[in-house]
């Protein structure tokens, strides 16, 4: 499996948060209430599945065998995915979307700022790029956090409801196991431990202008990076798979 | 309703193609074979979306009441709508998927390029930025067609089914109508039937390189630009328009 080299897994995970919740953002495709903002959510979900690819593909070469971007997408079953559970929540309402997409492409922008240092140059590249998209994302995300919570009494009520069920899915983002401290130490990665203060500066930030508060609570779900996943994941695995699967080796 | 006014009408034909055929290459997302590809895919949906948007905004806000484009994509039914019959057909396989593109996307160009020169300014700024995303769409699926067509025999014999199955939707686009006379002699459109020696001409050569044959059928289906659609439309619109009409007017 993909965790016997620090490296590749490291690389993984961050292909996986990407590769899911752009999967998912995928979803409203077709399906917003307003033309502009599909197109936006849209643009979103194709810049992480664009960076997705670009890390697994990296990813696959370096693992021993040698596998392709795809292999890695289409092939490997939940129990073998890697991302945060956060990714892979269902889309809720239009608040709860934003509310993780801001939450989440906040923490990436950090991250990719920081691995535009990378020891390891095609990730360096890969994050070069990134940072310009995860800026876009988070600006946009950042915005209609502010209008949701400072609109109307309804939208104010979703996007509350949207920060307390999703706050105890961002403590994983920052968790650093073995494979985040080995990262950093060889200096291919960064120990996402470092990442947590200026995120939560910048968040509490927006919800305080938004008028929304972060719940009280301390207990923060965990498993994504072990294997252990909601059943969500099966179910948008299958859907993300079954053409693939369908056709093993389709030489199209 | 729209076709009282010939302009409004004209429009309205252009953003339908581009909305409905946006939204059904849009459902491949996430179900590609290749991440690629399922990218491209999703960045021409994305281009066609982005068009329809333009088109219908500018149609709205030249009818007499006025309406948004959102109220246009969201608030028609079926029998409104004035797209071709090409645009709505099921996606069938990527082989259908990519010959249906390749057809309607030179069709596309051409019409793009000769509306730069609209006497309606907007229409002229609106085909401009066209012109480059339908250069790029047809180069991208003239591609695939030539490997698909010279490629193995499973992948031949899926393309030329394609063909045949697609070439009796390709008249609709190129027939003209008072709505499409009246804007040609008004400066601010294109006459379909010129369009078509032009588009014949380099399919022809694409499908030759590909070693595919056009079928021999005079026969050509119509309806679309009257209301008259296939069944396929009705269940595209029911999915793209339930959020929006689920909640009329959400002052998100």
């Amino acid at each position: 499996m993909t965790d016997a080299n620090p490296l590749v897994a490291y690389l993984v995970r961050l292909g996986d948060d990407r590769l899911v919740l752009g999967h998912r953002l995928s979803e409203w495709c077709g399906h917003g209430p307003i033309l502009e903002e599909d197109i936006a959510l849209a643009n979103i979900a194709l810049d992480l599945i664009g960076q997705a690819t670009a890390l697994l593909r990296l990813a696959g070469g370096l693992e021993g065998a040698g596998r392709s971007e795809d292999a890695l997408a289409y092939f490997r079953d939940a129990v073998d995915y890697r991302n945060a559970l956060i990714a892979e929540l269902p889309n809720g309402d239009f608040a709860f979307t934003i509310m993780r997409q801001f939450l989440f492409s906040q923490c990436a922008l950090l991250q990719a700022e920081a691995l535009t240092r990378s020891s390891n140059e095609t990730l360096a590249g890969i994050a070069a790029k990134a940072v310009k998209e995860h800026r876009y994302h988070v600006r946009h995300c950042a915005e209609w956090v502010v209008t949701l919570g400072d609109g109307t009494d309804e939208s104010h009520t979703r996007a509350q409801r949207a920060v307390d069920d999703l706050w105890r899915y961002t403590g994983e983002l920052f968790a650093a196991d073995a494979v985040d401290v080995e990262a950093a130490r060889t200096g291919v990665g960064v120990d996402p431990t470092t990442l947590e203060a200026p995120w939560r500066a910048v968040v509490m930030d927006v919800l305080g202008r938004a008028g929304l508060a972060v719940p009280d609570t301390r207990y923060m779900q965990r498993g994504g990076r072990d294997g252990r996943h909601t059943e969500h994941l099966g179910h948008l695995l299958a859907e993300m798979q079954i053409v693939a699967r369908s056709h093993p080796g389709a030489a199209w």
